[in-house]
């Protein structure tokens, strides 16, 4: 990270309530207390570190407002309201710089096809592809090296990053954001085996993505085979993850990193699913589920459980099973035992 | 979907045996029939599903010619020979219409070099590169933002959609279709370990994919160590699978999406791979296998074996063991239990 | 591939000790000494392959200089040091005009911003977007498609192939390769449950990529949420692997396919991890720690485990528990034989 803060920078950010020692190292890093440096940031979002607060070699700490202790020399404490929310807001003033706004306009390298409707304040970077009948629309950033096809609709402030595919007919929704490398509305995965041969079932449908979804990097989500795959409103995806034809996932749930879903599965509002996991086809999971990574759901989940484990059953059970199978030699060593006590017992009473 | 058909399009498409009731809605849309509502085409496909004809708020529906029953106000019967049939012929239009066959011709904004040969019935779509030998069959459709890499060879009637990647020496059959961002070719991941360093094992086969192949969004295959990295005539590979160098995968195999088969492997055809299924390396799988989905491969398959699990064993086995797991807490309380009455039978026998 | 090498090309490159018999083919592949025809070169790597070598058809063939045996009518042995150095010397070769040094200078379809720095001897291909501040080293060959974002370092001698994505502020060493796809520094999966919705914690940290780091298709590494996720010296990764942010590891690992790496995790150097395994979130693996394919790490691991199964467990162990498991049905009977003697006994008894 190249950020170069003074030290005034991050007190007018930050508006401390009052200010201990002083620094006058550049800040340009943010780290953890125990990793910090000089030259970095540093807060004490937890008071079970406060006693790291002292050994912290960062120029300048954002503490409670009710901190006890002192500077070392050439360091500066900002004691602030709430330490958590004024990294934040350093945070979002470095996001501002990181991703500065692109000036409007379409880069003249992209090719946009003469009957897209593209909205003044959008920006559409190089070497984009917007082909005909797709509508971008007000302050949405098509970065670069991204294809939206026909007739595809991208919501107002979505931000669409480089190398991402928005495939022909399908839906994004407002204030979304695709990570690079998604691929919105490749065909569902399905055939039907005839004479020998999978002869491939037309995959005509979209995908809707609803207002506030975020999907991460080389995630795909596949058309619907008609009708449409849908992703709700506040949704959040992660990476490599995949979605499969007619999924209708509901609001503001939380997809990790490689989970996989199956074709025409339910996800019924705030479903947590942990990395690695899968979900069967033609199932539904029930609002508020909670899934751990790796779990396999292969069966309809009612609302508000915690499962893990594959198959995945309750989370209790499923902890007292593991422990228990790695009692497994121990339990047949046990009847082994019986078994010989008992021989043992019946040849001395007979 | 902006579909839009007159009820007199959809009875020309199914050419139907007879028709009751009519319509004046345009049909925008294809649902299934507890789903659909003003405006859509729907079906009975499945005779099971029958009750669920009289509830249906579709505007159009295709039925057995042998249905009995009536309309409601406003809505159309067309009695045909096969629904399901029927329904495809709706669908295999639409696709057209998704899909409309693009113009031959080279994309001023692409980059072919001088000596790649392009058939003149071809499409390359617009910032394609097409690098120096490559061969693109007839009617190929790059289609945007491709990579087709030296001497590579995209057969008659392939079509290669935005973002995919096609790296040299590799070959591509006919009629196959690579969603996007799709990787054929990268390097396989070979090292040997020398003086406390991964040293890297050259790779310089290639990729040779059959004809009627299909492979899902961001999938990746790796070309061969030497010689080839195969894909059987047929075969259907779903999003984010991986596929290791030197792998051999025989004809009309499914492989679902994230599977991930290791290095050498050899699948023989019709195999059927669930998703999320993992292959372990220099292993057979024999004709026909099918494996659940999450199933973990790490040993020969005969041909016809069904299997589920990690490590996958047979699926009934897998099944009663995934019960007897789940009593394994009662199972240690029996065992206990046993104990304590052999230890008192000994006690009230001593 | 289309090589061509007569068997004097062959000789020149392996510098054999001695010769027998002769061919006039020209050598287009390279096979396994089973697997060879005529036109191909093969090699006697392992000598429990000996017995392979005199049925082998194969036009020339790699052997130790003190094989015995003689070559079938027009099939050459070339008899050298190690034949396995031999065949890497030979597949170096092919390596160089697989991949022939492009060229330094940029592409005249690449969109390279002004302030951008670039070395003279840089490659940049035809449609890449190199944005502003990045730096570009010595001999670098950014291939086709590339996106390099803002402030992004790439370290000399490095190849990005083709679809790559660098986000802004991202620094890779020197000597990297990146397979096609790969996407260094999206943003890490982070949020905060607010009144019922999701709030981005925003991501503004980076990753720094070491020297000669291997990166496979279409992997995806996140940006730190502050601070950097670091990829360590030497370490190769495999094809679509997840690595989260804030995620630590060590030099010379080895990653295979489709790993998922949990946010802040730690590997310490030389870890190997086998294909689909997981590491949760917050936990240190030691160094030299062995997982096998589709283990579920979740909990630190001590300095030289070997770990399998999921939850990860000791090797020898988790063999031990996957042979009792498939006996558990067996162990269910012989608990209810035992019952129903200990039942019989006390009938017998009272």
């Amino acid at each position: 990270m190249q950020v170069s803060f003074t030290a005034a920078d991050i007190a007018a950010i930050t508006q401390p309530k009052s200010m201990r020692g002083a620094t006058s190292e550049s800040i340009r890093g943010l780290a953890a207390l125990a990793d910090a440096s000089a030259g970095d940031l540093t807060f004490l979002g937890n008071p079970k570190y406060k006693s790291a607060v002292a050994g912290t070699r960062a120029s300048v700490v954002l503490l409670p407002a009710d901190f006890v202790g002192e500077p070392a020399p050439g360091q500066l404490f900002l004691l602030v309201e709430n330490p958590s929310v004024a990294l934040a807001r350093v945070c979002a003033r470095i996001e501002q710089w990181l991703w500065p706004k692109p000036a409007p306009g379409v880069h003249p390298s992209a090719s946009v096809a003469a009957d897209a409707r593209i909205a003044a304040t959008a920006t559409i970077g190089p070497l984009c592809v917007i082909e005909a009948g797709a509508v971008i629309g007000e302050r949405v950033h098509v970065q670069a090296q991204v294809f939206v096809g026909r007739n595809a609709v991208v919501g107002d402030d979505s931000w669409l990053m480089p190398g991402v595919v928005v495939e022909a007919e399908c839906e994004i929704g407002r204030r979304v954001r695709l990570q690079p490398g998604v691929v919105i509305g490749s065909d569902g995965f399905g055939y039907e085996f005839v004479q020998g041969r999978h002869e491939k079932v037309p995959q005509v449908g979209n995908v809707v993505i609803g207002d506030d979804v975020e999907i991460g990097a080389n995630t795909t989500i596949d058309r619907a085979r008609f009708s449409r795959t849908t992703i709700g409103e506040g949704t959040k995806i992660d990476n490599l993850v995949q979605i499969a034809h007619n999924v209708r996932i509901g609001r503001h749930c939380l997809i990790c990193a490689q989970v996989g879903i199956s074709g025409s599965a339910t996800l019924e509002d705030c479903v947590v699913l942990g990395g690695q996991a899968g979900v069967a086809g033609h199932i539904t999971i029930g609002k508020g589920v909670k899934a751990g990574g790796r779990a396999g759901l292969n069966a309809d989940l009612a609302p508000g459980s915690f499962v893990t484990g594959n198959p995945a059953i309750p989370v209790m059970l499923d902890r007292r099973i593991a422990v228990l199978n790695q009692r497994l030699p121990e339990l047949f060593r046990r009847v082994g035992t019986l078994e010989e006590q008992l021989a043992d017992a019946k040849k001395s009473s007979s």
